[in-house]
């Protein structure tokens, strides 16, 4: 059996990940393709209980240093536990978030150098790259009133400082240059027109996804 | 004002740190100084909430490299939360485990290579090194003995194998003796008797403690 490949949505905040991440999923498996669906930091129970440490904290304390160093813990379990299972089970990953996130919220975001993140990255993922990483990008002016719209802001990285924010879209455009394996995607338009762009670079990659007719009708029925 | 000292008390399980660490506690104010007592995995209220993860997961499933970070992480936060302010404040930091722990229970139990933890913990301290180690030694039987008749037993490591427990004894040994800051004292024989033991070792590296009539006659009390 072939292995999966393994597929990242990423972004700023309001940029469209887990509906995108969604529909992504929708359109493999109209491709014949057996498809796991998760979120980053989480996917996993113990990673489920970590994400809440980070993002619902109350008044607990958490150093940047810490914080980091939960997130990494939580990738550890999906990694091993999801994320490598499916794959080499066959079945397509598409993540909502991945290590592209930690290098740009953390790393760029809360300024902890992206060189200290590295090697302690790479110990979580035990090397694991992604075959794909999709970087919705958009204004982040555009991405909080997304989220004001959609009532959102209330986690501790939606509701950070709007510089954090723009030194985290600044990282993800710099990576997306820079790794073969990252494709920037504008997010601006509606959801079916950022879901066409996703699609195109997702076809164009990966041809099994329309060879079977299911795919490419698809992308043809909705175009 | 003079920085405070690290003094960490270290061992497997039933080898009486947390009993140790307390009376060391009171040796020390009897001495006059001021002394903050903590324990690891844990000392602040992210590192507790950790701590439970860790150690009454139930059926949470955690890779070892999870369980690693997940320790680092609530180290990373201990160090920056506890330890650092109150030596910066002239206090002294008792601490029940710190790094050897994870040396000896990760590296040497769960055998995760001990060269691949040190970078990772050096992230989590911050290069922090305890002033003194003192590292409690008894045989595995008689530990899980002592263990036994005190109803204990039930957290993740307590629970683990003979063997587990005979390869963290082999690496506590063969630390402290590569590790000029750590000093194997037995934990044979009675509470007091092993009070004098550590009492001895801390007033000979710190004369500090004994220099001003209060620590001195309540060795001498005590022996």
């Amino acid at each position: 059996m072939a292995r999966g490949r393994f597929i990242v949505v990423e972004g700023g905040e309001g940029t469209g990940k887990t509906t995108q991440a969604e529909r992504l999923r929708a359109f493999l498996r109209a491709a014949g393709l057996e498809v796991v669906v998760a979120r980053e930091p989480g996917g996993t129970p113990v990673g489920e209980r970590i994400r809440e440490l980070v993002l619902h904290r109350g008044d607990v304390a958490v150093p940047p240093e810490t914080e980091l160093l939960l997130i990494l813990a939580a990738r550890s379990a999906f990694v091993r536990c999801v994320v490598e299972p499916a794959l080499a089970g066959g079945s397509w990953v598409v993540s909502d978030r991945f290590e592209m996130s930690t290098f740009a919220y953390q790393g760029y975001g809360s300024e902890i150098g992206v060189e200290r993140i590295a090697p302690l990255n790479a110990y979580a993922t035990a090397g694991l790259v992604p075959d794909l990483c999709i970087v919705l990008d958009l204004p982040i002016e555009e991405g909080m009133a997304r989220q004001r719209r959609q009532g959102k802001g209330g986690d501790r990285f939606e509701s950070a400082s709007a510089d954090f924010h723009r030194r985290v879209r600044q990282g993800y455009v710099e990576m997306s240059a820079n790794q073969g394996n990252a494709v920037l995607v504008s997010a601006c338009g509606s959801p079916d027109e950022v879901e066409m762009r996703i699609l195109g670079e997702v076809v164009a990659r990966f041809p099994e996804t329309s060879g079977s007719g299911g795919a490419g009708s698809m992308m043809r029925r909705r175009a």
